[in-house]
């Protein structure tokens, strides 16, 4: 990383957590999801004294990191987060696990006693370090307060990589005064490693060679002008393209290309792979299995299946794409795409499907899906011929991401439609967020498929032989006894809201929350 | 440790996740609080065929962590939780480092994926060991499921010692067979490192020689028995005695000594502790205040004042107590102490105060009382001559701790009435726990005190200068826009519920929730 040095207010005497906050702001981190706590209270006066950084807060972590996921997604640049020591950091690591799976640029700030105060062991002491590492790409504790702008120069410069940054800021460095002589330190960008030429040409001569091969996308290779290169060469050349099984962010929608994900499951991904020859990873990893099972291979593609990297996460992907187009001699065709439009559903009692597809067919332009299903996703099968929108899912199967990651790409897209997809047990794990979404009137649907149990695990029991659940498995797996009302819960968190549980409610309900601005909650008993 | 081999059903055929329910069981590990997912199916498998194993379910790994917590500081044994690979554990961390505070015996199994599988780096995978060694005492990742009943013992063994203990099962160590031609090993409890003599007749000879010296309890000191030692050296010698500033459990009330706590505060403890001679930790940890402040000692205790661990809170702490009364010759009264009963407050709007002294007064015979109150605290001052209970507080700081402590304690003492005062910031961080109050009839009173703030923070806030918030402060410190209805909230999740805010309505929806069996809430308006 190169560290510039550019043009601010220098000369002056200020706090740590002044300067900290001078530096975010410099690199345009100018949003901060946060539940501080007393060691963050010096950077809460330090924000206070800041009124273009937009102060968010989460009543629990998971909402805070989430969040941010959300914002990065829609932004490509880092929020920052606030988190209160070692227990705040905890209660956001699920979600940042999410972001880590997503290649989302976040920066966390996480408080710690003063430097004296720590070997002390007072209550509140852990090793914010050991737990930080695992879902973070760069930790750095702050040691000299004069140095703070070149802490988060590089936090930054890794955040944008990208990844997660954690800065661990212990108490005294946010608090201590000091005079800054040297103007604010900026971030470059971290160089991307080149493409390898010979890998293009290797991956081009399988293609024109009549060789069976399969482009795996993710990241920024799904984006719209990306998405039309890679199906610019699926058409020319027969190749196939797929998304990854889970993804930071597709944009999707009439006139984009409509590529598939593949499933991460045996009975999904592995036929679609049968027989293929080369898979090229573009951004993607070497697809397997979510989970293992007894006797099967983890690994998806066939073993005669030779496997290229073509361009890593941290790569131009999207230059990779137009390189190998290049390769194979293909021009992007430049005109939409024609789709046709979805049908309607009829009337009767609401299923999954149901809603799934009047979603897809009511879609705002320009709306963002947050996709938290699981057991009843299905939205994405009926959406590439819908309106173009993004659409975000889980990434790492750390559930609890939806209400969380729509608030944060509300925030970063004020002007859009939210809609989130979610799933009830998920929901429950940071329902919370739903208050972030009424304090912030964040244009936000929640719908959610109310089906009362873990039903994605009621699968799995039947896999593993236990075919009629006892009791234990029930009192685990079950969410009926007693049944959660959304309804009075999204009340309780000042979100209006409506239960539905026929079409015909449902598709009323949705046309009156698409019809609004600000956060809705629809209830669908499915 | 010593392994002794006990008789149990030998010489089967089983999976491994069966054998580690049998080793469990062996120990009496016979709860288990649970959020399962894939890749524990085979665990659950497991517990379905263990009718004797009850599984209760938390909507959220915070949930689970804190009921294990609870259960543990009732029952003195562990409960084990189920948790779902690193992010599962992620979530249960904050409450673990409560109960690691409080020296609560627990034992986690968290799944992970299978042996062969965990290179692959599928989306769920993360570095579980790191992420729990912070909070634990004893980490062990399974790797011969032959031996996994040598593991649960040395996992039990470690839990009473008491700490937190950390099985990482691979999915392939639960679901493979095999056969068991030895009897179940059993743990045997750690040896307790010996007192040291001299140190006893060092404080024996200070106590007689009258310097002035306090003794700082916790844990087992805490206990009616061993109070009631301590109290009667206090009265024959006059040595101050304290509990230090948070503690899993105290015998309290009626007939017990009325100890109080030495508060972690500048203002509070550090006077307390002005011109002390000698302070004796017996299970404590010396005196510290909970957070820095700028130019501020940490320590609580003058310099002058020497420090002796008498006893550690590993060591046999009662024996400790009544060693030191022999040593200074003090003989311990058995007869009930004389207190009187606590006023009742009069009419007019709720406050804190009245809230704590009312819940005091109306205090059922051998209630419990969780305390995370926070800045609404009070309840201990009027508690010394209140019916003879047990007093659970938030030990580590890490807000979220009162709902499943108090299904935690309710589960282990099922004839006793459960009393939760819950600050209403720290509720929401794990509010999912009143669906467990509900969904297993739990006896627990939750009352809410809503302030709608966090208020401590606005204590902090101006002690760090900031006396006018502004805009970003008031948006991270403040919960009232918009308003949380606990009634809402808890109809929601399955518990009735009441809001209340003058004394007469709050008297009369607690008598109404003493009245009866199974979870209710008061949403009291302070």
């Amino acid at each position: 990383m190169v560290i510039a040095a550019v043009s601010t207010s220098a000369t002056q005497s200020m706090t740590g957590a002044d300067r900290l906050c001078d530096a975010l702001l410099a690199h345009d981190v100018d949003v901060c999801f946060a539940n501080p706590g007393t060691s963050e209270m010096h950077f809460v006066a330090a924000l206070d004294r800041q009124p273009r950084m937009r102060c968010i807060l989460g009543l629990f972590e998971g909402v805070v990191t989430g969040a941010a996921d959300g914002y990065a997604r829609m932004s490509d640049r880092p929020a920052a987060t606030l988190l209160h020591l070692g227990p705040g950091l905890a209660n956001g690591l699920a979600n940042m696990h999410n972001a880590r799976r997503a290649h989302s640029p976040m920066i966390n700030i996480v408080g710690d006693h003063a430097v004296e105060h720590l070997p002390l062991d007072s209550p509140l002491t852990s090793d914010i370090d050991s737990l930080a590492r695992p879902m973070s790409r760069w930790v750095r504790r702050i040691a000299d307060p004069t140095r703070i702008d070149h802490d988060v120069a590089e936090a930054w410069a890794q955040s944008m990589a990208p990844g997660i940054s954690t800065l661990i800021l212990p108490a005294d460095m946010a608090w201590n005064e000091h005079v800054y002589r040297e103007d604010l330190a900026r971030g470059e960008r971290l160089p991307q490693a080149p493409l390898e030429q010979a890998t293009v040409a290797r991956v081009g001569a399988a293609i024109r060679g009549g060789r069976k091969v399969v482009l795996l996308l993710t990241g920024a290779a799904l984006r719209e002008g990306a998405l039309r290169i890679a199906d610019g060469i699926r058409r020319a050349t027969g190749v196939e393209i797929y998304a990854q099984g889970s993804n930071g962010r597709i944009e999707r929608g009439r006139g984009r290309a409509p590529i598939a994900k593949l499933p991460m499951t045996h009975e999904g991904g592995g036929p679609l792979l049968r027989g293929v020859d080369m898979l090229v990873l573009i951004g993607a990893k070497e697809p397997v299995s979510f989970f293992a099972y007894p006797n099967r291979q983890g690994r998806l593609a066939p073993p005669s299946c030779e496997i290229v990297r073509l361009a890593g996460p941290d790569q131009d992907l999207p230059h990779a794409l137009a390189w190998l187009a290049d390769e194979v001699g293909v021009k992007i065709d430049a005109s939409p795409m024609a789709t046709s439009a979805p049908e309607n559903p009829s009337n009767g009692a609401l299923t999954v499907d149901a809603v799934n597809r009047l979603v897809a067919a009511r879609l705002p332009e320009q709306a963002i899906i947050c996709d938290e299903a699981l057991t009843s996703s299905g939205f994405f099968d009926y959406s590439y011929d819908a309106p173009p929108h993004d659409y975000l899912q889980i990434t790492g199967g750390a559930i609890g991401i939806g209400i969380p990651m729509a608030a944060g790409a509300a925030v970063a897209c004020p002007d859009r439609k939210v809609i989130n997809l979610q799933a009830d047990g998920s929901g429950m794990y940071t329902v919370q967020g739903l208050w972030t979404h009424a304090r912030e009137n964040l244009d936000v649907v929640t719908i959610v498929f109310s089906n009362r149990s873990y039903a994605t695990l009621w699968g799995e029991m039947s896999k593993v032989g236990a075919q009629t659940p006892g009791r234990n498995a029930q009192r685990m797996l079950q969410l009926d006894q007693p049944e959660l009302d959304w309804t009075k819960l999204a009340g309780g968190l000042g979100v209006e809201s409506s239960r539905v549980s026929t079409v015909s409610e449902f598709s009323r309900a949705l046309d009156a929350a698409l019809g609004r601005r600000g956060p809705y909650l629809i209830e669908a008993i499915v």
